[in-house]
């Protein structure tokens, strides 16, 4: 198991299934779907749906393809908030994998609207009937943690409070709070929505959100060990230095591959990716 | 049964439905928690959030309490969406219901966020258990209806369009399609979700669906009447006179209350929300 090739294959599977529930370009208003698609596709690693994969076959109990609506929707999730954060009145970003940011290319208006639209879509994925059957609680339940992941005290809350202290903080604490929930709660969602899609019980969904988390912590900070000469307002490295920066992406990955040490051989592909999140070269 | 007494008993119950489920504006992040909250309170008339509650009553099987998580999730979009309209980029308004729009109060940063995150509470609520019981078919079945009405193809789209024919536009039939999918659908999910929270058949949801896009089209309409002085540049009024802008709005009220001409005396809330929805001098 090679997380690259992992990764690739189950980028192929989801971006089939995002192109098939995104309404295509030329429907109306063409603008809006356009705008919608121009960060989805092409997309990045697809790390978070990867891990959703990952997770439900973690479990061992149902085809990967179960967790097709959870790989979904943390990906449209994921991408409405870059869409936002890339906002003049946010970070102001131009470009965004190389090419024109959503603003830049159809301007402010339509990317607040095509973000708004993401974010709605990734409910509407969520709760739609999958390409696997899957339990009405199943699907209620997974909806109920991406919302919980997804808002104020999560992703949107960690996102206000790395605004708050854009003229940086020394208070390792806090950048570890805003990684918590900037970052770390949706790759946590992922892994667990995947799983509970492929039918986990609830000691494995404890065990695989702790998992998620201290997987989600460790791949922010190994972000800001790439990204050290931006010297981020938030940069764990920042705040830490650089080598205790690293040792504490190991101690995390650690404790989140301990969670998971006596799932055999099904657990394989989530540990390469939590592997890979966590010392990554780019 | 008197609509204005209607909407004011009904606007408390989802006031303190919403007050509760909410952050507190003390809890972390704080402006953020109090951003959320200062156009949720003191909020406009909860026209949508009664027509849940009326929805529900229209059925007659169970208290209208079942609908409080449609009603709550429905006024949420809707607040979240008049969030985004009023920003700079948007309709760049700095005044609403008389006091300063949230880019105006916390920053347009913050408004961005604080509209992110009252959408994903919205579904938070609804996919929550409501003081009343409810299969979880209906609550994900509501979930998926109001992501429906929210996404590219509702609520996001009408204001895509709106905003593409900010010149005006002599087009009727686009005039239409843009309230239909910015106001009308949000308003039919109101009825609707309640109704299914109220534990309606197939028969009765299709009859309000098609009762609550008239009378969501109608009240669109019906605030372009009010609103002539100031030219709207989608506005029905301007494209189709006030004679038979009026007549279209007493067209549509006719059809809706047909839908529900025999419900009895249970659907009379529906009725007379929908009297006045059309009719109101303000």
């Amino acid at each position: 198991m090679d997380a690259d090739a992992y990764l690739a294959d189950h980028a192929a599977r989801v971006d089939r299934f995002l192109d098939e529930r995104l309404p295509p370009a030329g429907v109306p208003p063409e603008a809006l779907h356009a705008a919608m698609r121009h960060l989805i596709f092409p997309g990045g690693k697809r790390l978070r749906p990867a891990l959703a994969f990952a997770g439900c076959e973690a479990i061992g109990k149902v085809a990967a393809a179960a967790a097709l609506p959870a790989a979904a929707a943390v990906e449209l999730i994921h991408t409405y908030s870059l869409v936002h954060d890339d906002l003049p009145c946010m970070d102001d970003d131009a470009l965004r994998r190389g090419r024109p940011t959503v603003h830049v290319a159809f301007g402010e208006a339509m990317a607040v609207l095509a973000g708004d639209a993401l974010q709605a879509e990734a409910f509407a994925v969520l709760t739609a009937p999958g390409p696997v059957p899957a339990p009405d609680a199943v699907a209620l339940t997974a909806s109920r943690e991406l919302a919980a992941a997804a808002g104020s005290r999560g992703l949107v809350g960690g996102q206000a409070d790395d605004l708050a202290c854009a003229e940086g903080t020394e208070d390792a604490a806090l950048v570890e709070s805003i990684h918590r929930r900037k970052t770390a709660a949706l790759i946590a969602a992922a892994v667990v929505l995947g799983a509970r899609f492929g039918g986990a019980d609830a000691d494995a969904l404890t065990r695989l959100g702790r998992f998620g988390r201290r997987i989600g912590l460790a791949f922010q900070i190994a972000d800001d060990l790439l990204d050290r000469d931006t010297d981020g307002a938030s940069s764990y490295v920042r705040v830490r230095g650089e080598e205790r920066s690293r040792a504490r992406t190991e101690q995390l990955l650690g404790e989140a591959l301990a969670e998971i040490d006596e799932w055999g051989e099904r657990a394989e592909p989530l540990r390469e990716l939590a592997r890979f999140a966590v010392r990554r070269k780019q």
